[in-house]
């Protein structure tokens, strides 16, 4: 049997350890598909003493990042996270001549072209499969399935966290706090939640995965993004009533060249494929011209479905890693990532969900409607309940509307928001049809 | 730019000229990803007068398939259906040192072990990622992203037809005949569709994917087959009244190293994820130890969806050849494919639905359930409507059981079919849950 591939990791955290295990569990099954055995050689941590479940043998742990550089080596895996000091080990790494894999989503964000350009100039190849959507396939899925596409349309389920946290919210009437609390409690959100629940973690895999499929990467600061974190219980239950469910979408268009896309919550019809992945599942539907719709479902982390992914790019990088090279030079090409025509996502046109809380008097659903009418928006369902009747009581007021740009729509609700009449400023998502 | 991969198509009907589009419309776009142009040079057909949309140049046609041993080509794409004279053609293209990529299932199905021991004796790689489920990359997906895994479960919308016309029956409330003969008007059914609506062509493919999860191919005479042909819309009703869609499933379980398998219409809960698929949309579900549930979803047919998976492998193909004779010499290994250990479908246990049409006299309910008691087999629910009330009439009596052994469940339904009591045969399907 050829001669094994020489496997460091960075960092053996949860989905370290999980690398390590696959590594040692099924080495024989590994090796066989490979044509070579995978040697787990060598585990750069900051803490030698945390118990890796047996799944890492003493002798190979060490502290030192430099150990990668220096060991004979032929890949490196970094699940260490973050982008300071890592970037740094990363692009020492392959200066030194090692391959690498990485789960790093935001890595690839920030720094996805100084990091291709220094594996093209040293010759390496870089897999990412686990960056995005955890175990689901999704980067061999568009880079060598899609291959005959144009893509056009991406919709991703991107955060287990928020979908977590939605799905929970939706299934059992709770709201954000409480599930919030309860997510944290069993591991499915972080101490600090910010990154998933405001949307940037999903806008890291968005800006990842459009560059895949339509060449061109936006930055990160110009996807207009809003999380989940202040999402309302009423919102889900009006949905509901109405037939929709609220997903936690990073969506993006190639309309005529131009990209256009968001990170959102958005209402989405209950028998949709994207409405129906619930928990800490993700979701990728595309849409190519070849191949019309397609969707990719499964566990978007955790320890094994993220390590399953990694482990396919050991394998690819065993099998074949002149094909791994070329492909990495394929991507983040320079120059072509800097300035991608983007449309402004208030050009996009859509269908709203607008709920508003009103004073209970009479002539104001003919104010609401009018200042609507005024911006070419038009009803299509409304939904009022009943006041109490007291004096001081108030209405909630659920509307959806046709299809509309977002930048009229935006205008009316700055406008319904100015007149000062609804007693909070309106609540609005997007609706997708 | 390196050397033209040089291709010669085996049959050029919808898929084919498919196929011919993509490479003569997307011909920068496959060249830059594969690094070399990819050149359609030789065609051979039946009928050279046919019209192809202007896809094909005149000049490429022939009918001698022997053009595409003696023309200099790299690879051969078989789409040209059937198991007789192309499977003779096929070996001829092999031996004389051409790579393969096919989109026949029946072929694979049947002379999997005979056309991969070819290849591997002449060094050739086979890619047949249009095979199985269309412009689902599903191929890919089982050898590549999930190879960290052992597949413990598959379960498959693989027949776009009978899907098209089960969901169509559900939504509209049709009768099987008038669907298929509208489908048969619109072209998703052929003149002919028994292989498509007896379940035979799903057990092809699910032969197919059994063989690349499990490593095993089951003879395909051993693969318990019911297909939708007898499907009746009452039942259809039923099932919705009870919250459930039937659906053609496809399902390989590995079970302790032994493989049980089946092909047959199933009741899913309305909201789980295979009940979505509606259509000519096929679906695999996957479940591996390490990545847990996956699903992926697409057109399981068409000109372009089959073309774009053809086109994908001839990519893979120009990119790294040696990378796919090292699959193809993975597969169907010799010897293997003969003897699985399959555990028979009556070793199953599943819910059952079953409904009987039976005379209304008292005592009767009394009597089917003592029958199940007796093979216990435990009833969950029962529906039966009131009936006119006139002395001959009958009423339908739908029970949904709970899980049980199949064996036990047919030993019960033989019982109440030998019984006589029934004015018609017991109908029943499994329930998945």
């Amino acid at each position: 049997m050829a001669q094994a591939l020489r496997i460091g990791l960075l960092g053996c955290g949860t989905v370290g350890t999980g690398v390590a295990r696959i590594l040692s569990e099924k080495a024989q099954q590994l090796a066989r598909i490979a044509g070579r055995p995978l040697e787990l050689c060598r585990v750069v941590v900051r803490d030698p003493s945390k118990s890796r479940d047996g799944a890492v043998p003493q002798h190979l742990l060490s502290t030192d990042p430099g150990t990668l550089c220096n060991d004979p080596l032929d890949v490196v895996v970094e699940v260490a996270g973050g982008t300071g000091a890592v970037r740094d080990a990363v692009l020492k790494c392959l200066g030194a001549g090692r391959d690498l894999v990485t789960a790093n989503k935001a890595l690839l964000a920030e720094y996805g072209p100084e990091i291709f350009e220094k594996a093209r100039k040293h010759g390496r190849a870089i897999g990412f499969e686990a960056a995005v959507a955890g175990g689901i396939p999704i980067i061999r899925v568009i880079t060598e399935g899609m291959v005959a596409n144009r893509i056009t349309a991406i919709q991703g389920i991107l955060n287990g966290t928020s979908n977590y946290i939605l799905s929970k919210m939706t299934d059992e009437g709770l709201n954000y706090a409480d599930v919030l609390a309860e997510a944290q409690k069993l591991g499915y959100a972080e101490a600090d939640p910010t990154l998933d629940v405001d949307g940037t973690d999903a806008a890291h895999k968005l800006s990842i995965l459009a560059h895949l499929a339509f060449g061109v990467q936006p930055p990160l600061e110009s996807i207009p993004r809003r999380g989940i974190d202040g999402i309302d219980a009423v919102d889900i239950r009006f949905a509901s009533e109405l037939g929709y469910t609220i997903r936690l979408l990073a969506e993006s268009w190639n309309r005529e060249g131009k990209l256009a896309m968001h990170v959102s919550p958005v209402l989405l019809r209950k028998q949709a494929p994207l409405a129906q992945v619930r928990g800490a599942y993700n979701a990728v539907a595309l849409v190519g011209d070849a191949v019309e719709d397609t969707l990719y479902y499964g566990k978007g982390a955790g320890m094994l479905p993220t390590a399953s992914s990694i482990v396919a790019d050991l394998v690819d990088l065993a099998v074949s890693r002149e094909r791994m090279v070329h492909r990495t030079g394929l991507l983040w090409p320079v120059g072509v990532s800097k300035e991608p025509a983007i449309l402004p996502d208030t050009d996009l046109k859509s269908r709203f969900y607008l709920r508003l809380l009103l004073p209970d008097r009479p002539g104001i659903m003919a104010e609401v409607a009018g200042i609507l009418a005024t911006h070419r928006i038009s009803i299509a369902s409304v939904i009022q309940h009943e006041s109490t009747g007291s004096p001081d009581s108030r209405v909630q007021m659920v509307i959806m509307t046709h299809e509309a740009p977002t930048s009229d729509f935006r205008m009316a609700v700055e406008e319904i928001n100015r007149r000062g009449f609804a007693v909070l400023p309106v609540t609005h998502y997007p609706v997708a049809d």
